[in-house]
């Protein structure tokens, strides 16, 4: 571990918080998923606590038991778009499917997202295992998972080359002469793959930080390869410190694979956070959450994540034994909410809650401020995680108490920053720019655009 | 007409300006297109100047010939998330192309925007007939005109769909009961047509215009039958208020078939501005201007429009004889180009000229402030149209001017308003809220979302 390693924070912007009852809390509005003022004024409070990013997951369907819990609404790069206008530092994240959009415009949206926000954006490549979404895009269900892994390794690498497009010195803007742009300095990419045909360059000029930072999610082992060839930031799940240790060791030999350092991963587990003045103040919040949570929505949200039925569940009893590893969804999130039950041996009733509710399958820490730190600094000074992914119980209190009571408490243990130090994410999480996939090209006319004939006309 | 009949003008953001060399001018910053800045301050003056909105068009590709001037580069949904952050009543109009998008990802980021901005938002849905853009998304060349038509058609029905999916009020958002929402007044679409398959419902709730407000472009006959059944505005060139009249004639036409009154669609056509404290001032602005355009790029862009090939065209010469209909492209600037060309009898190097250097097809007055008002003025009282799209020359200069003279000229007339009377494009419009597809369906648990089990469960 060098001197100059930091511990990282983002927002995991969980809608009003992880505990699904989140938004029934006496401090939340109901109606707060759908106004972007309270995204705004949440990221100004993680700026403050000079948070890495705050970090927006995404659902492509209504299938989350709308009746029960706020869900991610507001499509994430316009909303990041707005919290770019009101805030100046914290990284902007957003989450997007490779099977449900096109890599051309997913390249150009966060290319704008970087310029308009000075280079602050970060993109989440995931790939959408869920029913509901794929019957929004005219499919009958979801792709099979290894064509779905395929096919978002594919889109990073396509975004990747469309980003690249443009050398960083392209746009010359000399107004004397009459030459905005460079045309030598362009590429056409001519990628011709298994799912993408396209041809670029892409038309907004290189991005401030070169390429928008790759985040990942997926904890699959396709996934897991996905992320060592391309992440920047992983965003993983991990229980013990020996799950973490288990997770840095693989994800760190797949990517010497591909010959990168092993500082070339940030690895952010999510943690929950239930945080009280006393232990017992945090176990009364905890529990006045929990009483909360209407239990059906927990019983009707595991039995999706399982691929059962809400009946097959009993709220007494074990989960039932030998649930075959479902068609659709997370391969992740069904062996590690499996394995957590079996290793506990928990009821479905004590299941549910452990998961906050069904929301959430993060390790949850509640206690004090001080608790939360000190976990914190342990978990960081192992080496095996490199900073979290907050969650908070409830964004508007539970964010407050994190950023006025825990930050304060990890800067003094001089693991955190103070105050920022560079602008863009890059800089927070100390990432090189990525090389470009294409040399520099001066003057080099045999490799420029050549898709209109008016591009090679001169004046 | 009746008395309460306002005029209407947006803006058209055509990056720097009208004027192919307009990011030459002495006020402009030729890097100021990937600059949100720069659209904030320009929307900030609209906004001043009470327009009813800013409206972006928009491109898939780089085929403009970069070198020679600025394209919309930034993605238009997140610059005006931006802007909408930075405003509080302008209208905020993006287009959108059918042929390279999927409904649900637009209807949504559309609605968001809508929520965002406060019932802000407009969406200009548009059919890409561009070879470069296909290239882009997998295709070796673009869909058929019809083709491509049909899609558009039925783009919008499943947007428009998609925004009626949810009820206005069934967002409950009862804390006490635990009921965030009603499903029983969610709507699956499940729409199976041609070229979409969606099944809803939305995962935004109801917009806050109850749908973003449509906007239609194109000329065609095709275009034409798509803007009388859906749009509320429509963007059209016409150069004489003969060519007003014939259009509006045709269009109004069009919609009664549909069962539309005369008033459901605002015409705005496309007006360039050149505008000096006299008339001598004027015209040598507009020399100055025409001065900076590189000849190559008229040419090379007026051979593209009419599907030639730069060689094809000699700049001292009338058009070749019996063009044919390009294959790709838009038709009605083919159609307004050349007609325009024969009917004045125009060399090459003149109608690269009249054309602005080749950047635009619509009219342009060139003249004192008084002037514009007056053709402003003609026009809307002729009831022919109902407002202008606004093309400064410069924005920066140019929409000053504007503002700052044409404007207060507008409202001494009494044909355009002096503040805003209203908080959304629709009021600023005067346009009703479209009614639902769906009948409002209180407790009708039949018809319910049923797409997961989940869904019907109750605590």
């Amino acid at each position: 571990m060098s001197a100059q390693r930091s511990l990282h924070l983002n927002l995991l912007f969980n809608n009003a918080g992880n505990v699904s009852s989140a938004w029934r809390w006496p401090d939340s509005d109901p109606r707060a998923f759908i106004d972007s003022n309270y995204y705004v004024k949440a990221a100004q409070l993680c700026e403050k606590g000079t948070f890495d990013a705050i970090f927006f997951s995404d659902s492509l369907a209504l299938n989350d038991s709308p009746e029960f819990k706020p869900f991610q609404s507001l499509e994430p790069t316009v909303l990041l778009a707005t919290i770019a206008a009101h805030t100046e530092r914290i990284g902007l994240i957003a989450t997007i499917s490779s099977s449900y959009n096109d890599p051309f415009n997913i390249a150009r949206r966060f290319a704008s997202l970087d310029h308009i926000s000075g280079g602050r954006t970060g993109i989440n490549i995931v790939t959408t295992a869920d029913a509901a979404a794929a019957r929004n895009f005219g499919q009958t269900d979801v792709y099979a998972h290894a064509d779905r892994y395929a096919r978002g390794a594919e889109f990073i690498e396509v975004v990747q080359k469309l980003w690249d497009s443009w050398e960083a010195d392209a746009l010359v803007g000399d107004k004397a002469a009459g030459r905005l742009i460079d045309p030598a300095k362009l590429h056409e990419i001519n990628h011709s793959g298994d799912y993408f045909s396209v041809k670029g360059p892409l038309n907004v000029p290189r991005a401030p930080q070169g390429r928008p930072v790759v985040v990942q999610a997926g904890g699959s082992s396709d996934g897991r390869d996905v992320a060592a060839r391309h992440a920047e930031i992983v965003f993983t799940a991990a229980h013990t410190l020996e799950d973490a240790e288990r997770y840095a060791t693989d994800l760190r030999q797949r990517a010497r694979a591909f010959g990168r350092p092993d500082d070339a991963i940030a690895i952010l587990p999510g943690l929950v956070t239930v945080i009280g003045s006393t232990e017992a103040e945090a176990k009364r919040r905890s529990d006045q959450l929990w009483d909360l949570v209407p239990l059906q929505y927990g019983v009707n949200r595991l039995a999706t994540v399982l691929g059962l039925e809400p009946s097959d569940l009993s709220l007494d009893k074990p989960l039932p034994r030998d649930i075959p590893k479902p068609a659709r969804g997370s391969h992740t999130a069904f062996e590690q909410i499996t394995g957590l039950a079996r290793e506990k041996n928990l009821t479905v009733r004590e299941l549910i809650r452990v998961l906050g509710g069904g929301a959430t399958m993060h390790r949850v820490i509640t206690g004090t401020p001080d608790k939360v730190a000190d976990s914190i600094e342990q978990w960081f000074l192992s080496g095996h995680v490199d900073g979290f992914n907050v969650v908070p119980d409830v964004i508007s209190s539970g964010l407050e108490v994190f950023v006025g009571e825990v930050v304060p408490l990890l800067r003094k243990k001089g693991i955190f920053r103070s105050q920022y130090t560079g602008k863009t994410l890059r800089d927070h999480y100390g990432l090189a720019t990525p090389a470009s996939l294409y040399p520099s090209n001066p003057g080099n006319a045999a490799q420029t655009v050549k898709a209109n004939p008016s591009l090679k006309a001169t004046a």
